[in-house]
């Protein structure tokens, strides 16, 4: 309260969306006003003001005792310029807390308070902390399904919408958890072939071996500016960009990348995430895929009916015609996991390849024919047949050929990794199972999706006979210290259950 | 993975019990690795591991990209020498993360979840996100008592205890929340003259006015060595020191480290924090002081009784004799309120002097009395009249100075800040209320307590009769931008009530 200012310095620390503040541990300001480590304070400059939390320097060539340093964003954030004078205060707490704590103790929040939390987020006043503190408030079972459709509007709310000025603008999403499971890259061609508009963003893997952005990269460039995003959905119906430029419910970004280091997630953060995403980017049409496994994300049918009607009845209330579909997610899809091998199936699919994938190629079909069924000239139960066209008569594998030169095509090498490892049958049988996380592990360990060649190469699929000394699958890395402990996961656990041939499980009969 | 080593740079940033890294941008291993900002990644040099958060550094002269940074404290658990080679890793998850993610989905803790969690906390394996996740989860009604207990065990094992060698070691704790509280710098003299040992260590005020280390520090040295605080207890029987340096349940300061900037806290994670202190402290004996009012931390009897059983039920199992006194928390306790102002009544009632606060008086003496009765030679009912007499023979005083010259006394000015600002009645009427909450506000807006002589001296007190222009209180701070910041405050809400002579409250009847 002392009004001392202090020169103002930028320290380029990227402490990604949280703002730091940087005193020396004798500056006098620091002293005068009690603040200690993780104190939240607040900086003035040319009347703006920011909030920042406080780590204590020592070492004058970080900051010396007249400075205030701040970390990248801050710095950007505050948006004044170096040495300017700054004063520095103890902040309140960013006013929305207050409905974080209410949260915590179990109250009911109100669209108002989920707007005011979505504002203070998106203006860096919370602490990563606090975010973590809202996220489990809201975590679990914490929210119902107005919160869920409340939390959703307010994180659109704080980003720019897309307007493609279409009726129709389609998109699919899948929730994640099965490896190999890269059925956007055979949707999007089908559906731009038929005509209809899918601008489709993708991420990149978070935990998973492979995104559909590393994947598509292996084909064409995926960081595409918004202009030449748009360029190419107007040129060719369809995109496979990667999402990250494109600031859409930027909430969204800030929040998941303090719920990745935490490993929890809910299914109403999940809802109110995709939703959010989807309608900032202008979706109108949207399918999503909830696959159903032991080892999937949703383990159980009655799981996944609860999940699809909380998608319906947030997308509903936001005007967004959506669809739920519920897939087979008890192994892998197609026989590639890892960005070069996944894109070698979808490739092996599209050039209709007698040794693609079916699996692979089928639930395409199904998702892409139900997506052609969003086209009001479409009768109710031919998407599929036209789908299959498209795909049969090689017009999806030139939309992928124009979609790739558009957005940059890259020489392709579908090479897998130069360190290969099988794993045999120890005994004859039938495939019983394939743990969906065992293997992305595996594949994980083994270097991808950094090392985009490495990998998992399934030979055989559940149901499939095998005789002793059979193949199962290809472990590939780049690098030997990889491929090392990818080596030593296989052996504690390959993944794999094999039983004597009558204990074949039904591959239809999962529902 | 690619075993690439970097050299290790020691980075003068204090972030608290965060282990933080620092990489360049254009550090291989960063690039290599897929790290993001926020990822946790693992370091080791000479077979010692660390955690910690990474951050992302655009400048070499901090670190280059040949380097790898650690904070203060993360160099310090790594107990490696400067550029000595260390390699970087993708992190695991702490392990108890696990029980963390069960705790967040409802389910309740075993003894050994918390301890697995106390100690991971306490080896900086938890970055400040995952003890944001932890609080929260185990916040508001989220623990049974067995798990309060639980976390109670788990918190004093991960620290030092201390050994009185004597049968008997009382302390007293109040859960804080009525300015002007300040019966301990009373109760400690008095009994220490009965002969009991008392060895009180106090915190610094957090969110308060003032704390008892803060005020005791206006008449003596209050930061005090582990073997010169032994040595005052030894020679008289009690001490009044600041408990920042003796490291007791390690864990429970890292805790309240994140608590506070979150603003949240909970009984059971309170009953934990206190009793784990106290019991790491040493104590045999422990008298809980709960004050209840509307503008108290505790605001209703029946949550004041709830309270009271958690503290037993953990007491009781820890083998504690614990007493729960619950108190007159209406309004705040004796005149004034901020360092300076508080030490002078506490000076007053120790010289018997006329003029001196009758409530803080009254109540130190209920509170010094029924710890005198834990005594087991003191007849039941009769530890008033042995504190009182204490305290009117000068006895009490006499130890105080005794403490005092122990410590280190300080010369005493109990001269409060050079302006002031005094608070009028508008009408005349009775004084029917004042507000906990906004005259401590009051107090550390205007200083308090880091100006020792800022705060807010009370002349009327609830149940008083006032005429109109008549002084209720007055502000005193040390400069001129605080003065005035408080003088808006009191004109915004004065705190006080004020009411006719027929709606006077019995003062008495609280309960």
């Amino acid at each position: 309260m002392n009004n001392q200012t202090l020169k103002l310095r930028r320290i380029a620390i990227d402490t990604y969306h949280e703002n730091v503040a940087y005193l020396h541990r004798e500056c006098a300001v620091y002293r005068a006003e009690g603040f200690q480590a993780l104190t939240k304070i607040r900086i003035c400059a040319n009347g703006r003001r920011i909030l920042a939390v406080l780590n204590v320097v020592d070492d004058a060539a970080i900051v010396t005792p007249s400075e205030l340093g701040l970390s990248e964003q801050a710095y950007a954030q505050l948006n004044a310029s170096e040495d300017c004078a700054v004063s520095v205060d103890h902040a309140e707490y960013a006013l929305s807390m207050d409905a974080v704590r209410r949260k915590i103790n179990g109250e009911r929040l109100t669209l108002a308070d989920f707007e005011s939390i979505t504002q203070d987020i998106a203006a860096s006043r919370y602490s990563k902390m606090e975010m973590a503190a809202f996220l489990v408030a809201t975590g679990q079972n914490n929210l119902d399904r107005d919160e869920v459709l409340y939390l959703t509007r307010a994180m659109l709310e704080t980003g720019q919408q897309l307007n493609w000025g279409e009726a129709l603008v389609a998109d699919k999403h899948c929730i994640g958890g099965i490896p190999g499971n890269r059925t956007s890259m055979l949707v999007v061609p089908i559906v731009a072939a038929h005509g209809m508009l899918i601008p489709k963003t993708s991420s990149r893997a978070i935990t998973s071996p492979a995104g559909t952005a590393d994947t598509m990269e292996i084909l064409a460039e995926v960081n595409l500016t918004p202009k030449k995003l748009h360029d190419i959905v107007r040129r060719h119906r369809g995109c496979l960009a990667w999402g990250g430029t494109a600031k859409l419910a930027p909430v969204d970004d800030m929040l998941i990348a303090v719920e990745r280091p935490l490993g929890i997630d809910s299914q109403g953060q999940m809802v109110a995430s995709i939703l959010s995403k989807k309608l900032a980017a202008g979706s109108t049409h949207l399918l999503i895929d909830i696959p159903v496994g032991p080892t999937a994300k949703v383990r159980h049918m009655r799981a996944a009916l609860a999940l699809r009607k909380l998608f319906e009845f947030v997308g509903d209330q936001l005007n967004i015609h959506l669809e739920v579909i519920i897939t087979d997610g008890r192994q892998p899809v197609g026989r590639g996991i890892g960005p070069t091998l996944e894109a070698r199936d979808v490739m092996q699919v599209l050039e209709n390849d007698p040794g693609a994938p079916p699996d692979l190629r089928q639930k395409s079909l199904e998702l892409a024919g139900r997506i052609i069924e969003f086209d009001p000239d479409v009768r109710g139960g031919q998407g599929y047949a036209i789908a299959r066209d498209i795909l049969d008569s090689g017009r999806a594998l030139g939309k992928m050929n124009a979609i790739m030169e558009g957005q940059g095509a890259h020489t392709i090498d579908f090479t897998p990794g130069k360190f290969c490892y099988e794993v045999k049958a120890g005994s004859a049988g039938v495939v019983a199972g394939i743990d969906n996380l065992q293997m992305a592990n595996i594949a994980r360990i083994a270097g991808a999706p950094m090392d985009k060649k490495a990998g998992v190469d399934l030979l055989r699929k559940t149901g499939e006979a095998v005789k002793t000394g059979d193949v199962l699958y290809r472990v590939y890395a780049e690098f030997m210290s990889d491929f090392e402990f990818a080596r030593k996961l296989v052996e504690q656990d390959s993944g794999y259950t094999l039983s004597k041939a009558a204990a074949v499980q039904q591959h239809d009969a999962f529902l």
